[in-house]
């Protein structure tokens, strides 16, 4: 008999059923023992004892379904080890139910927050093996986690239709892409989607630079100007505050998000009238594209393989463009941002985009 | 030697160009000797005589090409009677550039503000033909408009894409979807997205029975709810204020747009959280769907028709499901908004469609 | 207690599912004593009773999902009058398994065969409600099908990157639209990319004057010629013979498709070479579009107040733009044609696009 | 005065005007004296001098269209050194409109025949520069081509639609997938679709072990298969003749495509009825996806850098997966095969995908 535990945790993305089907599919093929016990909505599932017993038959079919049939939600890591309102021991209820199930393994799905906790439990004794889910593919030890792309691609699909208007109208247009610490969705979608400008987390801006850009386009004859923001853009004289400050500082913007605030900024400067579209969560949803969905099923199965053989205490990513197994020990904590002098940094200021710097 | 002005004004939306493509395709079919002036940017070209002369080549490979190739601008009709801030005449410069080119007829794409002016410059006795552009579809005289139905399919794939992400985060959502004054696009992406709820302008609603069906469907174990929200979505109580006092009011505002506001009071109400998308612009750009293509090609070829024949003064429009010419002074000045009595409705309610009653 | 049987029959299509979402939310927000039955792969399981005791959520959710969650097959109704292999009686068994389940109505998805058949057992004293399925909307007593516009967009994208290739390599491109017996979906998919020559069953055509439009658009400067051809086009010839021969012409034909016989055909006239493309079953799969959601969604809404209100024999149609219920004996046994003189052939005449006539 | 010629050459596919446009605009940003030749059908335009003289402006507003805008046309690298039909010399002739045009630098855009005659350009003392086009992906030297992704999502998104339609119908389907030589889109679209049977040109199948599978499915209880064969699929016994003989045996078969071969010997062998679904030129039409969009540009860009560099010689390729220069000499003549014993095929034969083998 095969015991095997799975959940999806932190924000939801696209490709989560995907991997899952993957995982689920390699065991299958090999194993017909199998026991299969899906936790709801994160690791609450496996703390509440929320389990359902579940068939391969329930993977099935599921290939190109948005969202995660399992339910997610954000369980912060920083809380895991406090007790909960009415004094659970939530580390201690995790391993009390894994055992409860007498789990092989428990397959675990989600980004950062996810990882650590589930370094975590392995750490506590648990066989874990985990999958890079998120769109803002900021996972340390993989070049490439699921949902990453599709967000490109529709955060593109949202600057292309921004394009028409803009040029229509002859308007400048500032549109907001997911990403509060990382800016690799909007560093790659603002490049497909052939932004003017792009203002990501990791290289604060100068608002009189961008002011110069959309100036200097009109100078030129251009009759709009299309700016790509990550949500966590921020300015030269802010990047230079304390955490504390500028978390006081955000608290207390009078805009609904960045995009806003920068569109209220440029327009003092530019005395130009400037637009803001935020797709927002449209970035997470849907089906997944073929990219994400070839890679959260080679991810899969590689965990299959891994649990097949024994093989606890990894995250399966992408090493040298194939799937890897990679300790969750070097995972865990990290954040992959993008290197101001990366190549596709140089690449995009080649061709003139500007970073506002 | 026939000699056709043409211009696009009001708001961007899908098809205008495959509109325009259909009107001088009709024309060059039949006749060589054709001289074709593009205004700029709306009635702005007309006024300062700021045109190109262009050739049929022009308005080829343009079919699914979002946006305009003429440009366009909001030129509020009820100004246009009103001399610039340089003392000069719209309406007489409107005139003289006409009589300039010695157009034979002035094509002109818009919506409702564009059709008042487009009467207006035939009963100063101007040859116009007119084609019925809008995403909101509540121009008068005319079943369709080009442009509602690529609108639908964006916003209707906005509420899709976010109903995989509320659904695995047990979470309700509101969609802000277009429309300040009739709710046309709301009531059918609501619809084709599965909408729990669907606000419109034309249908007050009661925040109470909001919240109530949202707390109905979690005590029925959906474990989400997606509301579908018109920009003109007005509360019972505001619709009793008269116009100036809740244009006061609006003006007050705290939130960025009707979608927070609802959300606000909704989660004051549940004590849920409530997310909000706003896809925007994004439903107005990008290539027209097929159904927009269609309806734009033939009320364009339509009107090359007429010019041929030589009846001007009218808007070609769907009347029983046909092209057809209608009076510009029947259509000039009205709207066409949901009938909360009618049928579509219905039929919504039929399957348990909240409208906040 | 309200007992529903449910099936649908004939070619699958796009917004089966959305429709008897439709239905079935229509009944169960009205009724809480529902027994639904849901029949598998069209008339045959009510015919070998397979069927599925099935409840309102089963029918949650799939509002988007492609393809039918009952299957579909095809039973020609020439040969439901005629015993199976084992002698039984069709017609018999399915009144016995109607009345088995002591059926208050049988709702039925389908297109022409279909509805022969649902009419048939209207006859034999079953309540019958239907609702109008195909592609091609060729169903009598409705202006509109659902799963149609689905259709249309598909082959329109097919059209498009058609277009794309065909520009570039200066080429002259067949696309092959389904429809054997009527061209609405070719027609309207033409139109909507752009093609240059559409060919119709209802219009047949010329070889010779297709070869003379391909060569005037090269001799006019256009490097590229877009053709759009219905399954069941039919050459001047060909439309002279009688059915028999045709047929018999038809086995015999070397070629796959009518796509490869024109392309041949052009190839000797013209000398140039032409390429095919057969975009097949996908213009039935995939998720219904945003018109026939609300479509679907719509009939099946008022089908439900029908089976509320006690009022069968009909079929759910659009007529004068709004759902209406239509008498069955109307319905059955007859196809809606393009009308070589309707107004969207005019239109697309005006443009200058040639039926090969 | 820096002076730049340009083509496109071979099969088009998506991204080719993305990528020229981010040499041009890379060139343009550090250059205000640049001269650039557009020459037309790709070598064609250099070998008969059809050229014409461009600016910036052609190439902007082009990052997400389709197909070429310099036109392309399929000149093979081996009648190269042939003389033309009235004795031209090509080599010469391309030698000569290079030097009559004062080039500095000539930039190609091609798969693997256009990289051949690159390559000779180079030898015979041409400065050259050029990008990997190919939906194929099977350029040497590079990671990854243009196109390859956006075919991908188009397979991808044939084999979804027939999916739904397989399913409904509990049909066996078979889809090919463009690739004579390799088969990297139909094994990522095979497995992005999920395929059951994935056939490509480098593991020859046997058709027996294709029945097998799709039998041991109907067995398990699964209604469908979904067969996803490249163009150049080859069976077992096939492999082992010899090139020409293999090429007579193609040249008598009588079906369409290997597609249709392999549906009537899986018809014979499982007495089932097999559908063929052939999405074709689709597969390199329309809009590139964000992905080529990126790649595209930045190989564009980093060209541009060599050519500001006088770096000649290379093409610009993805190793380690960043942009990177490869020399010319390496490339030329050599196809990237799918590894039959690569990691991506080891993880699809986890999940239980079958090669017929």
């Amino acid at each position: 008999m095969l015991r095997i535990g799975i959940l999806t945790s932190g924000g939801d993305c696209q490709a989560l059923n995907a991997a899952m089907r993957g995982v689920i599919k390699g065991l299958s093929v090999k194993r017909n023992d199998l026991e299969i016990y899906g936790f709801r909505d994160g690791y609450k599932g496996l703390i509440y004892d929320i389990a359902d017993r579940m068939t391969p038959d329930d993977f099935s079919g599921i290939l190109n379904r948005g969202g995660t049939i399992l339910g997610t939600s954000r369980q912060p890591f920083k809380k895991m080890r406090i007790p909960d309102e009415n004094g659970l021991d939530k580390v201690k209820a995790m391993k009390n139910n894994y055992r409860k199930y007498k789990l092989d393994c428990l397959v675990v799905l989600g980004g950062n927050g996810t990882h650590k906790t589930a370094n975590m439990l392995r750490e506590e004794g648990l066989n874990v093996v985990t999958l890079p889910k998120t769109i803002d593919n900021d996972l340390w030890g993989t070049e490439m986690t699921f949902g990453f792309q599709s967000a490109v691609d529709i955060a593109t699909d949202t600057i292309d239709r921004i394009h028409t208007t803009a040029s229509s109208h002859s308007r400048v247009f500032i549109i907001e892409v997911m990403g509060h610490k990382v800016g690799h969705v909007t560093l790659q979608s603002g490049i497909a989607g052939g932004a003017d400008v792009i203002l990501l987390p990791e290289i604060p801006y100068d608002i009189d630079k961008v002011a110069e850009v959309v100036e200097n386009r009109f100078a030129a004859g251009k009759k709009f100007s299309i700016i790509a923001v990550a949500e966590g853009a921020i300015s030269k004289e802010d990047a230079k505050l304390k955490k504390k400050q500028y978390k006081a500082k955000l608290a207390e913007r009078r805009y609904p998000s960045v995009a806003y605030e920068i569109a209220a900024a440029l327009e003092e400067k530019t005395k130009r009238e400037i637009r803001v579209t935020v797709p927002g969560h449209t970035q997470r949803g849907g089906a997944p594209c073929a990219y994400d969905r070839v890679l959260a099923t080679r991810v899969g199965a590689y965990a299959a393989e891994l649990i097949l053989n024994k093989e606890y205490g990894y995250m399966v990513g992408i090493v040298d463009g194939d799937t890897k197994k990679v300790p969750l020990s070097e995972v865990a904590g990290k954040l992959k941002y993008v290197d101001p002098k990366c190549q596709m940094i140089k690449d995009a200021k080649t061709i003139g985009i500007s970073f506002g710097e």
